[in-house]
């Protein structure tokens, strides 16, 4: 019996569509420490992991170990169906064909300030389950060389403006600051960022630790759909090394989080 | 000579709105107690009837009966040339091969918070009446088993989301509720409201009348289409029967309804 | 070398907003009096004519004359990269075969209500110049017998519900009010505005001066690009004599305007 219930539908919803545009079907594993989602992209060219920890959930059960194989295209049509206010449970049985997501509006009694629309409904929605090969992956450890925080809404930004000029982008790292640039055939366009601190807005600033500077060129076209997870955090974490996937990182409040890993191109230096 | 003026352009966008998806072509009747529409959708399963009643009006004059036969397309490219705002003045004289539409901005003195914009503007669309065959209906009067008041945008968004489901609904009416559920492919789903009584705001209450339970299967796709009348109205009523057409109505405030009417799926019980 | 900074990257957005349905490749032309761009349109039936003075810019240098051949539709795409509140720099070399657009968030001196996320970041955009055949057209000064002055948004909003009813439309000026029409299939519509001084909203006001009456037949599909400019001013003049081209003029504040030129439609007259 596996049984995990959030306040808030939205994070499911967020993480789904997240994950949605990379993989259309993935495993979702249960134990009692947790929800964990290992997937390749069907050109199996990037790498997305996910990590719900059980004590981030209002109420998590897990009597043994699953593996619950989702249709993420699915997943995310029945998630459409919460209300961003909504409560949101996940069940499945011990040797369940199904997941069911349970959406209930809240109480008068827990949230009076909610209408009465919201307070008497409650939805739940059957998902049929999938017999998928589970290809977990080991992923390094590695030390990153340079580690950058940035608004993750900020990250996304800059790589949507970039997709207009190219389809590479080039990060390059210094103690001044984080460069992302991009070459195509109407020109070309580079973005500098600087260290900011911001003690007012935390999830604002831009900080970089590094141990040496780097110049490395990543697909476009995966950054966009990496960041697709920006609704999910304030901030993004880059973690960069030469010849080595890049790590981005999108932390989910109380939870976990959601990494994406890419090789970078080899190509002949743009600098 | 009929001429029916209403402070707000918005009602017959929204009635147009809600006929157009249905019925292409129509034929309005007018006489000295109203307006109203009886038309069935071009696949012959649906129907929808309007009614505006005269002293809802702010002005109305119809000299004689008549039948205005409206393409209900061109009808809703006009309106869109109305701003919400706008009184709205339908014309049509006795032998009339055209309607009129004429949108006046408020003026200064009537309405000093509208800005000037708006104030001097007037326009008038002349639509082609069209000869339509005319093909009255007789609806039997029917005692509904079931009788459920609901918030309009709580059904309207219960049909959108079962959508992304199934084809049918399969609606089940209890002392203890009403259940909306679907299954397709991707497995099911089901909603449950609660009567439940908002004294604040009526309008958001939920209601239901019954003499005996029932479970009958409607057809989503008319169902998403009845509910683009959502905007019209704050509460739906559903009123059913076993084995006998639903009707889906949206009162408008002051001056009537519109009205779906639909048969069930004859299918294996479902539940 | 040329170099001109504005406060406001918007402008150059919506002036290339502007035109880039009009022409996709024109040249700008750069003195010391400031920025001039002069084109028709592919099929040759309109002309757009910008002018940009260089006192309107916060820094304006232009050592020599240049012309500039800009792919507009790529122009269109890195301004789209930048931030509304963005200051903007242009930026070409004397025998530059690029120009650089410079988009600098402002610092936190200079603009302390803006978030941190804006403080710190500098992109730099070169796009590769063309070389286009430079026509510029001798406008001949007219004494236009009417001159309409209303809010943008207005003639847009009119021009845009018209094109619901037919392909041209037929204006028609008296001291009483302009009138819009136009007839298509469907019937017709006219949409009549009469002077009025908003003192408040100046704005808001419309006014008309003429020497005689008009009625001339334009091209909707041509009216309906040009009010794409509406976002840059809030009144637009438009200046109209029989058998001449019509100028549809937006101005620019501070810097100098963008205007239209239209040829009337021969055609039996409509009224």
């Amino acid at each position: 019996m596996f049984e995990a219930r959030l306040q808030q539908a939205d994070v499911w919803k967020k993480v789904i569509d997240a994950i949605k545009e990379l993989v259309q079907e993935a495993t979702i594993d249960c134990s009692d420490t947790g929800i964990s989602l290992q997937a390749m992209d069907s050109a199996h060219v990037s790498l997305v992991s996910l990590l719900m920890r059980s004590d981030g959930f209002e109420t998590f059960r897990c009597d043994r170990n699953m593996s619950l194989g989702l249709n993420i295209t699915s997943a995310a049509k029945i998630l459409r169906c919460a209300s961003s206010t909504d409560s949101i449970t996940l069940k499945a049985g011990d040797k369940a064909d199904t997941i069911t997501f349970i959406f209930e509006s809240k109480s008068k009694e827990r949230c009076a300030w909610l209408t009465s629309l919201d307070q008497e409904k409650v939805s739940e929605f059957e998902l049929k389950l999938m017999d998928l090969d589970v290809d977990h992956l080991g992923i390094p450890e590695t030390d990153y060389k340079c580690v950058i925080r940035m608004p993750a809404s900020e990250l996304q930004r800059i790589c949507r403006d970039l997709g207009q000029i190219g389809d590479s982008v080039v990060i390059t790292v210094t103690k001044d600051g984080v460069g992302f640039s991009s070459t195509g055939d109407l020109g070309s366009g580079k973005i500098k960022l600087s260290p900011s601190a911001n003690a007012d807005k935390p999830e604002e600033s831009i900080s970089i630790e590094m141990s040496e500077s780097l110049t490395m060129t990543y697909s476009l076209h995966y950054f966009n759909i990496f960041t697709k997870a920006a609704p999910l955090s304030s901030q993004v974490i880059l973690s960069l090394t030469a010849d080595v996937p890049a790590v981005v990182e999108f932390p989910i409040e109380d939870l976990g989080h959601i990494r994406y890993y890419l090789a970078p191109k080899i190509e002949d230096d743009e600098a």
